[in-house]
């Protein structure tokens, strides 16, 4: 069901430091910047240079959002981790039969027009995930 | 210079515990199981299915190893990342001109025969983050 691993998803308290950490140490490339008030974040996806995973940058839009609240409470540093799959919502309803809770019980949109959903810590050893089927033509 | 995500380190208190959760709810399976007795973990390496990154469960051999002293301070969740790289002792080089710390400052035995080398997270916004070069034939 897991294609690969297609990002991981870190909270930063500046979305610019943390973009010219990463471009300067690392040589990664920013192939996406955008604002998702949805989730509550201004982001960039970064890729690396085979192209298929990517270092995604979260800073919050306020301390009352899902980053904020974790930056608050455990500092700077891995959020989640997204996984690649074909189909999101065949994968939510596999998934749904399992003893894992779905934070999403349908798909919402996520970063470069893929289609996500998360899936709760609390039945995954404390790792928030997240499903992503990337956009088609992607 | 990071080609892709190779890995996500997740610490876990029960080894056998955290693979059956992942074999049965993503379907991934188990293509190594070691002990690291530098590192002070027993773990295991699941393939997603393309085959070119995994999940690596990490339980600690005692309290007083680094996945044991994270362990106790964070609970179970992602422990660290690590990256794909084609020579790691260049990679090093490259880095040790950059303000970020090598944890190693010389590459040491990771999983699968892989050559690695850890770089702080106190220069990388909180991410334990590590360098992999996959052994040659794998």
């Amino acid at each position: 069901m897991l294609l690969r691993i297609d990002h991981v998803g870190i909270a930063c308290r500046s979305l610019d430091a943390a973009i010219e950490r990463y471009v300067n140490v690392f040589g990664l490339a920013v192939v996406s910047r955008e604002v998702n008030e949805e989730q509550g974040v201004k982001e960039a996806m970064l890729a690396t240079s085979e192209g298929t995973s990517y270092v995604q940058l979260l800073e919050p839009l306020g301390a009352q959002t899902p980053v904020g609240r974790f930056l608050e409470r455990r500092g700077e540093g891995m959020h989640h981790v997204g996984y690649a799959v074909a189909d999101v919502t065949a994968a939510l309803a596999e998934i749904g039969g399992q003893a894992v809770r779905l934070i999403d019980s349908r798909p919402r949109h996520g970063s470069m027009g893929a289609s996500i959903a998360f899936l709760h810590p609390g039945d995954l050893g404390g790792v928030l995930t997240e499903l992503v089927q990337p956009r088609a033509d992607s």
